[in-house]
């Protein structure tokens, strides 16, 4: 399936432990705040990921970002996910941080686009058995991620 | 058995992501730079701790720190740790972390003592079994942790 | 001032990057959960605390912190404060973190006392100008701490 | 410049706090590892980094890491850099991190090859000035980088 699935909206508070000595939050924290986003859209979709994870997990494989405005300390920043792509045992995702950006304003697309993301990233997560080899994304999961409401 | 043990230095590099935007080390990072000094303390005396922690685990019971001083970036620090007391299912142990003093220079006690450290805490480890219950040392562990060389 | 100051609760979800190999919170990251809540605590009684910074800061001085209980991914926290004693350059906070407790239901202090938090630490944090020297805290930000309203 | 520059080594050791309830190094510190080899990189150059940041400093622009093997606690890691292309204001690098390879092995070309990464990065850093606005890398820092001994 490669139509585009709803975009989830997620807003995160940026605290001092994520920034550093250059005053702006490490380059590496903006894909963190990216999994924490994955959690919550889950979440939202009734998937109770660790407690499930005896069986499947999914891994990140892959992350192409691109950093266009520093993050800084105190900013509320709103996180999107658009599912793009969903095989049978990975998925393609495209997620990006706005700063300040309360995630309410953009619940019709054309406010969102009007604005330019801080950071935006490709991800493709692979879906893994406990011995970490590819698995298929089980059917409920799979149910789940693909339901059409956001 | 509360007599002193041979104290063990480690030496350890301050990175760009362990600083915030105040420009120093985040504070909590002090306590993080002290278990990986203890996790090279181990891996000397030949404790292999995370292939037997099917077993036993140390967890942290109780932390009390005192900061003097900042960390800063590119700062090379010498981390020490000393054996206070160590009990059937506890340790307590005594670490402080230098600035850019590299270790060689401290193994006579003399030349530490004329430092006063960038802080100090004294920490008390629980060994627990698999349900997380309070357990005994293992004698072998005991063995190296009351080893007389350092 | 000695006397108790009104609590301030704060709720926060732990996510997987807070988490270690063995399977539970970082203990480190007990402290930074800590800071983040005084973020919002001076937040909400509207203390633009890093706009400021250029004048004062305040500094961890002292953290004594006892752990009872790990906390698990996806845990709901609530994070209190107290403050304890508040001086002319520095002030005392006792702060506890509650497991899957919405700080809703500790809006009587009854409720509260009948939970055994996951951590408590008493935290000593010191005013500095932007030498680092101890400063006095400024009257606005001594007003705001001191207010009774929480 | 699109030659190939000499590719520089650094070892490091995965500690507690980079690994997550998973069992392995959370995903975003390859990137954080990788910064680190960076800062030794220009260490080994003689460049002082930090110091030098009133004037100008290298931001992340782009990173595309692809990941294929988990980083376990314990492990020691090599971390490659070899530049690919150094312009006016940007530089473009790929690294790679390989497991349990300490890199005094690497020293021939032909040793490192045989070796899968176990995560590998195209990194795109930008060189700007005080108010964050692009900047020519300057001419001394660009000698040390363009250095042809490794």
């Amino acid at each position: 399936m490669t139509a585009d699935y709803p975009t989830f909206y997620y807003d995160f508070r940026v605290y001092l432990d994520d920034t550093d000595a250059g005053g702006i939050v490490y380059h590496a924290n903006h894909i963190k705040y990216m999994e924490r986003a994955r959690r919550e859209w889950l979440r939202e979709r009734g998937v109770a990921h660790y407690s499930a994870r005896d069986d499947y997990q999914f891994v990140v494989a892959k992350v192409d970002i691109d950093y266009r405005e520093p993050l800084l300390m105190d900013d509320l920043l709103t996180i999107s996910i658009t599912a793009k792509k969903i095989g049978f045992a990975s998925m393609d995702l495209v997620q990006h941080i706005y700063r300040n950006k309360p995630h309410d304003k953009y619940h019709n697309k054309q406010a969102i686009e009007e604005n330019m993301p801080a950071s935006s990233a490709r991800i493709k997560l692979a879906c893994v058995d406990k011995s970490l080899k590819p698995a298929r994304i089980p059917a409920n999961l799979m149910a789940a991620i693909t339901s059409v409401t956001s």
